[in-house]
């Protein structure tokens, strides 16, 4: 019989005998494979934090008492055992549950994640308003040692532990020594360094023998004795670093040992300080193909539950990711100058081949996007060409550094966004929709994106030639187009354009992927005697002001198509041009994502959904013929009034 | 005879004898506090330096040794001793020296600042740079103990001390215990608590003395009691947790006593790995006054040398911050909801009195902007109602917050925003330039901008009474129109415009303070008989749709006007609204600050370079009557030939 399926609360697993938690967990992880190995997710993460949920969940009296699980990828196991099971095979599925955790989706879940490192801070302010309501009950944060990293997390640590007020927060550092990637920064070495200190421990036990034995010498130096032996224990423990926050520290003990578990978080409940418990992991525990492959699993695609193999159907084309990666070795033979920077994810961003290619001019900074942006500018300011990659929606946290330590010296900084547009399955808090809008408005920044792979390649040695300043390339999530490859790069002239088609019925204004779309809705546009003017935009700024307004003039239909949201991105630029120029005699059709946050689903549906395809051009070409043919008729007829 | 004068560049200092130096100091001390007290700035933090900045030129070799300060604003002295003194008496003046350190200004200056805590960062870039390039030359980067509560800094810290890479990086901490406010959070009170630990560094010595006294009892213990000596000399110094980060530690050292400061860097400069000198200097040193009131000489107006008495001419009108401070009082008292969040700036904030009412509901986190945002948005799911002031180019590195933590699940945190538009001396770090534009474009966002501090007192209560989400307002620095405030603050109703005059003309949309150009224009063009429909937007997003649109209908010669960039700013909503009703027969001209960044000078001289007044205002309404003036000719005559 299943455990699991009587679990529709928490309540009932603290019904459940010690013994059969065991078997709960065993339950869960197993549905976790079998889920996953269908949906795809964050296997590894998940797997790594069975134990704990159970125990926290049996202690605990969630929701009232709040869980906040950071980034929220380690939660499916939360989500199981708090009324979520019937669903979970939804599993981030249009209309299904999702990866992360949502305060829509569920009371038991506190606090909507997705970015690394805010459950401190989060925590942190629901603590403080309990205290407030003079709420007795707990706040738990779980945060893992690699968004430790990011200065938010260290942020959240340094207020948490102000002694001026009352904090009530419980923190446990799920450490499973591995992030996304190898972890990197002082930190991890530190937590490691402590780790493999056994033998300093052994010393620590032996020092406390040592003092029993010696005669009392005197007051002084038996006072200082024991405070010696008290800061040796902060020494060889990682307490150390989070004592000086204040914090009290507990640990390290195994995360996946339940009983234990459950009998010091019964035991830390019932403190009213800051609390840090240091429990150890293995990501992809109890699935052997996790265990050994924990990269592979920490965010994988379908597989075969038995094996652990990949069921993926091999792409025909390759990934817009890997052929960035592959440029990047190919101009870094060529120009020593350049250098790459990447926050936690050299395999996500494609630079994996450049950093053993080239190891001293490769930077995996952590998850600490405003560092690297800033540390990128250091290195621009001695004459290197530093290439920062990083996902659309993570370079959100360095918005300031982009602005204030890059833009405002025009510094060369190449930034090449993945992820850009829609990204699927991984939903709102993943998608690349900002970026146009949040770098259009930065003095000094040119923003590109390319209509395909070919492209792509050609804007990264655009940007890496150009010298005056900042320059910014996005790029979409999965395979490219799968044309071949020109033998040599050229580079493109800074904010020119491209007419693909010439048509004098409606000027379509595409950039990036969608450039696909015009192009498709062109041929349809055909069969229908409606002709086409498609532009690849190329550039998003500068603009090439010159060609949209002789074309608008020319053609006053004009449609303007991009994956970002339409509010202040490459439409509204086109609108600032026309007006600006003083041309007002044409109508536009702006297609984008709405003001919205865009939900999680299959990256294909949601574009349709939210029409950024062709059908949706086709749509609004169709409308203008039909109102332009309903003008000129009404035109034609006398004593037709018009305002 | 001045020594000063003699110092055209960082060689002279070289040549004077050491007790020269002393005058030297001296001399320096004197100009900064004549030149700060006609022109106003940061007085106290650049006293505090002046032994740091002669010893660091007497030991390094500036500009090939790279200095950077962070924020820049104790920078003063180096400025005076790096070719500047004869322009230093136009400082922070229009087209004179910065305020802040500026690569355009000089070689010496080997990054731009402003913004805090950026300091690591882009050093260890200049130092990672330096490596490849196999340049042995130094790098240090100097900052100030309120800095370090910066996530960006730690996660400099961290990054430096990968044990991974050869990491040559000085990192002087200038700890005045006291960075624009009192220091908070548990990284401030552990500074603190180690260096009053008197006692404890006395009893070290003791067991030192200790350890050589006892027999040898055996090898195991000896080394044992080795090791833990070591460990106690961490624990009782603040070295702690740098050497947690893999730093050399040294310190902490009187940050005054010049031959000993020299004495300490020409030592480690021959080390080659991350070191972090720790020195201690009183805010305002030399200068009693500052010294006595470090607070109010942190960043200040002109004052009379010799007493320190402030010499600004009292304002008759209050200032919107502390129009904005007392109605978070007056509310306060109303609303035990209400929380107030800022970031190390109550006083800049306007918000001391607050934070004196209502201890318990007021959080002060630090340099720490991003954190601030989070745990408010922690605070808003618990039901309490959080006010987040921060000014507008602080708030900037919140951006992923703002969106990720707050819109995400449109949880109702107000966003303060000082400072917003432009700010004056401070320069292009400090305009609030950009908030329209990095606020409008995210989805469950409110963005508002009050004409005058009646209305932002109603603002802030709208604000505080809307449920559904986040919004925010934003508020320019500086004295307020001084008018009468109604007894009774009423709520506004949201997207809602207010027309102001009538007129058949010209439509002037204003939002914010310029709505007072819009008004002083309007009566400026009625005397040319000129009607102008002036229009309060009073919200950029949501736009008053129908309000506009209707207008523009009407009138088709529309001006907009904001403090803003134009890009993708208030102007450009206009536009995009416009553009989705299918209204097309209008010509607009958008008013706002230009695709670059402003440069430090008068509020008012500034807003007059770029447009953003009446005159502005007044010659596109003129110009358009132009045009439409000869259109009507022009179609008045017969065969006219028109497009």
């Amino acid at each position: 019989m299943s455990i699991l399926k009587e679990i529709n609360s928490p309540s009932d697993i603290k019904q459940l005998p010690r013994k059969e938690l065991l078997r709960l967990a065993k339950e869960i992880r197993q549905r976790i494979v079998d889920v996953v190995a269908v949906s795809g997710g964050h296997l590894a993460s998940s797997l790594g934090a069975v134990e704990l949920t159970i125990a926290m969940h049996y202690v605990f009296d969630c929701p009232k008492d709040k869980f906040i699980w950071d980034v929220g990828h380690q939660a499916y196991a939360h989500k199981l055992v708090t009324g979520r099971q019937q669903r979970f095979d939804t599993l981030r599925k249009y209309d299904g549950i999702s990866g992360f955790t949502r305060m829509s989706e569920s009371a038991y879940d506190a606090f909507s994640t997705g970015h690394s490192s805010t459950s401190i801070s989060a925590g942190l302010g629901i603590a403080c308003a309990k205290h407030i309501k003079h709420d007795p009950s707990k706040v738990v944060a779980v945060i893992g040692d690699g968004s430790l990293t990011a200065g938010l997390a260290y942020e959240g640590l340094n207020q948490a532990g102000d002694t001026h007020k009352d904090k009530d927060l419980i923190v446990i550092l799920n450490d499973n020594d591995m992030s996304i990637a190898r972890n990197v920064g002082a930190l991890s070495s530190f937590l490691s360094r402590t780790f493999s200190a056994k033998r300093l421990q052994e010393l620590r036990r032996e020092f406390g023998d040592f003092l029993k034995s010696l005669p009392r010498i005197g007051d002084d130096v038996y006072q200082f004795a024991k405070r010696s032996e008290e800061s040796f224990k902060t020494f060889v423990t990682p307490g150390m670093l989070f004592e000086a926050f204040n914090f009290e520290y507990f640990g390290p003990i195994n995360g996946h040992r339940l009983n234990h578990l459950i009998n010091i978080l019964t035991n830390i409940k019932y403190l009213r300080e800051p609390v840090l418990l240091h429990i150890t992991t293995t990501k992809g525990k109890g699935y052997p193909p996790a265990e050994k492959n924990p990269v592979y699993f920490h965010g994988c695609g379908s597989f075969d539950a038995e094996t652990g193999k990949c069921l993926d159907i091999k792409k025909t084309a390759p990934s817009y990711t890997q052929v960035f990666g592959r440029t990047m070795v190919d101009l870094g033979h060529n120009n020593e100058k350049i250098v790459a920077v990447t926050a936690a994810m050299p395999e996500g961003t494609g630079l994996v081949e450049f950093a053993r290619s080239f190891p001293e001019r490769f930077f995996d900074v952590g998850i600490a996007e405003q560092h690297g942006v800033t540390f990128a500018a250091g290195m621009a300011t001695e004459g290197l060409r530093p290439v920062v990659a990083i996902y659309s929606t993570f370079l959100q946290r360095a918005y300031d550094q982009i602005l204030h330590d890059v833009c405002l010296e025009s510094l060369p900084v190449v930034f090449a966004l993945d992820r850009g547009g829609i990204v699927g399955e991984d939903g709102p808090t993943h998608h690349g929709l900002f970026d146009f809008s949040y770098l259009r408005h930065l003095p000094n920044m040119v923003v590109m994106a390319p209509m395909d792979e070919d492209e792509l390649r050609r804007m990264l040695l655009t940007a890496i030639k150009y010298e005056q300043g900042p320059i910014a390339f996005r790029y979409p999530r999965g395979a490219a187009t799968g044309m071949p490859l020109e033998k040599e790069i050229k580079s493109l002239e800074i904010g020119k354009a491209k007419v693909l088609t010439q048509g004098r019925d409606v000027l379509i204004l595409a950039i990036g992927r969608p450039v696909q779309d015009a192009l498709a809705a062109q041929k349809i546009l055909q069969q229908d005697q409606i002709e086409a003017t498609v532009v690849n935009c190329r550039f998003v700024k500068p603009l090439d002001n010159e060609l949209i307004c002789k074309l608008a003039q020319e053609i006053p239909h004009i449609i303007t198509i991009e994956e970002n949201t339409r509010q202040g991105g490459f439409g509204s630029a086109v609108l600032e041009t026309l007006a600006d120029e003083g041309i007002t005699t044409y109508q536009l059709k702006r297609i984008g994502t709405p003001d919205q946050f865009v939900e999680h689903g299959p990256q294909q549906f949601l574009r349709e959904k939210y029409g950024i395809d062709a059908a949706q051009i086709v749509a609004a070409a169709k409308a203008f013929h039909r109102s332009a043919v309903t003008t000129i008729t009404s035109r034609s007829q006398p004593h037709s009034v018009s305002a």
